[in-house]
């Protein structure tokens, strides 16, 4: 059986005269956009040309709600209750199905932005507003989490349809969490290292941790980067990598 | 044939700690309420509370999308383009729209907020992108505007059902405008006479201009103010002597 | 030796068309002014004629800076680092000084809002960046604090002079912290329970614990509650009981 | 007698995770900095350090309030009062002025942004209201304003020093005002006539309208655009130049 893996990227968070990511470049390498609904960062302007764009490459429109905090970026927690986190997200999917109604396309996924990303995955209450809010919009939405995050399970719970996301240039601890920033071996240099480790995660189900154990991951889609000077680059050569190998890339809703 | 009238009101305008307007009390006595989507007024929470309200008490639900402003409140005309209007319509009817699917309730049209209704009222590009917005979204949504305005032109010729909007307590130029409220005759003080304008504009489809000329005007919704001391019970009285006689007062979806 | 307290209340948290507080008429009875500016509350209209309100009636100028959240009035917990934390209040105590210089009024002090307040309670670093920002803009100002707290002690390291604010209103655990407000016991509900309270910690330099121990307690300025309805009443009786009992009530800058 | 002229640029004007602007480049070859208040562009953080960077270069320190509009960087138009457009003024040149007293650096000037700038340039109680707010908030401030504009009238007529800006690659019409953007020749492409057209005007007080007629124009400051990708390049040509000629480039402040 073929083994086939999403490439979903952040998408839309540029703000007003301010410009952040290389959208276009980024979006013929990508196969799910998460997009910045102007809560953490875009703005009706961008939403609008940001959903045409990724119907214009055929890849896949998200929802990426995050904290209403443009000054932020959405990365700053704010200590929101669940009930507050509920409503917030289901504000912001509402805000992005107007453009994609307006532009004819479906919209494919939820996937939380930022400080919203990492509490829901380790907080359960967080994770369950987020996954309720999700399926009450909208049933057919999958909602994308870290892989084994309680976001996932709570999503599970819900109903809905679930991603496990994957990160190709991070490392893992033994837990299957991810290895804090602050520390010196968080992040994977070298791009072929990171593509090793995708083709492991993709048809392996296994990812070597960083005490060098081989633990279970499961791999639905990986996050590509979208800043950064070489982020289409990366994206290029990770899904030509992938290809070659057999994988097939596409998105989670095909 | 019986007269129908509808009376909708501006709601869930309250933010955060904020609060303005006595939307509960309102609820039982008006028919349609224009609920703010966080631009220029409300938040998530006020959102789906005021959703949930309106369902409670059986009243269509509407958007009221206005300029992204609340410290401005939306009252202040803010230099949009015509395409910028557009989508910062659509994106607050999304995000009211995502409320009315949580709560299961239809919503049922938009009316413009503030500056935005007024410069909609008269500019035809605005009135134009804004019927555009509702049309785009959701065809089915009726758009409410100011009697005699380019709103109205537009909707109809964006293929949408509208509602023609008249005041109880503003005066009438012999041109069918309101009278500036600057001027000193620009309010109507007494109840009793709001409700007999009010009447004449219902039952004759004329009301009395400034100058003593009866004018046309077509009443298909009546505004009620929600702020003021005395708002509930003026809705409560404008509502009974409407129908002590013989005029139904429902929604302009029924 | 005669007893002095200052009263001090949160002033110009109103915003644009939203109205909180009583400012007017709190006016005639406090000392001290802590008033927004403009991150959790506030504009500058507010500002300026909160400003011209205070000099019209004698009271003490402060800045009340919060954080930058106008829809959780600074009441929710942000992510800041310290050194966010310390050009937030250098920002916000700057803004506020340019109206004091419009109305040639010094300003006196400041106290931090919400959730501020809280963390710079407990946290030593937060408490050092609020203290150095405070220090650094004005070292004439006075910073006020809650009694005991880490604020206090880190305004005596920078070399400031500071204002230890006590609750009437409020219970204290033995620790002399404030019983939380979700507990039972947390409020004092009897204004002549809370006036009592106050009058034992202005001449005693003690208050009864909610474990009936008596403890001490340093009282240099009494926090009175701005919103309720009955906050200038209450206000009102605060400060004649105190007067009636040879407490001078003045403002901490005379 | 030697001529003198100052550059001047807009600086600070990053926002959060958002950069725009080359400020570091372009310090070195500038001798007054306007730096965004927070309003239009900037946040605590971008204006500290930016603060320190002018002084770090040794460039003079300015305000440059704009209308409170991130999203729309202060290019819109909003409806303000004189009274409301006085007291944002205040506000924003008040919170510049904490860094500078932070950094233990005096602010120099004060020039209002974008749309602010060109609707005080036009509107005489615009002008007045911006005059009064530097006035009130610092007497000694220098008020930059277009060449001929009510901007400078009204700091005249206010009491303050003012300073006449003109700008290096915009075309002028008969009677001194800029060529609007949108025709065609609008703007001077190749950076040696737009130094040629400097030079007459510092050296001569005139410049070449587009109908080949020579006019009078005061030049106490050229505008120095920070974006576009050669803005280092052209300030340091530009000043070069300059120099070479025996003009000397110095802030208005000296």
């Amino acid at each position: 059986m073929e083994k086939r893996i999403d490439l979903n990227c952040d998408m839309g968070e540029s703000f007003g005269a301010y410009t952040i990511g290389a959208d276009k470049e980024l979006m013929e390498h990508i196969t799910s956009a998460n997009i910045a609904c102007g809560a953490h960062a875009g703005d009706p302007n961008v939403m609008d040309r940001t959903v045409s764009l990724a119907k214009e490459y055929g890849v896949g429109v998200g929802a990426h709600p995050g904290f209403p905090d443009i000054e932020g970026f959405g990365r700053r927690m704010i200590d929101f209750s669940a009930d507050e986190i509920y409503r917030m997200v289901v504000h912001q999917i509402g805000s992005l199905q107007a453009f994609c109604a307006v532009h004819d396309v479906p919209m494919q996924h939820v996937k939380p932005h930022g400080a919203l990303y990492n509490f829901a995955a380790k907080n359960w209450e967080a994770a369950d507003a987020v996954a309720r809010a999700v399926r009450d919009v909208n049933p057919d939405l999958i909602l994308f989490g870290l892989a084994g995050s309680e976001l996932l399970a709570a999503g599970r719970n819900a109903g809905l349809k679930v991603a496990s996301e994957v990160f190709a240039d991070r490392t893992y601890q033994p837990d299957g969490s991810l290895t804090p920033r602050g520390q010196d071996n968080a992040l994977i240099e070298r791009t072929e290292d990171a593509v090793e480790q995708v083709k492991q995660m993709v048809n392996d189900g296994q990812v070597r941790a960083v005490n060098g154990e081989m633990i279970d991951i499961m791999a639905d889609t990986i996050c590509v980067h979208g800043d950064g000077p070489h982020a289409a680059e990366f994206a290029e050569k990770l899904r030509a990598m992938l290809e070659e190998d057999g994988v097939e890339v596409c998105s989670v809703g095909e």
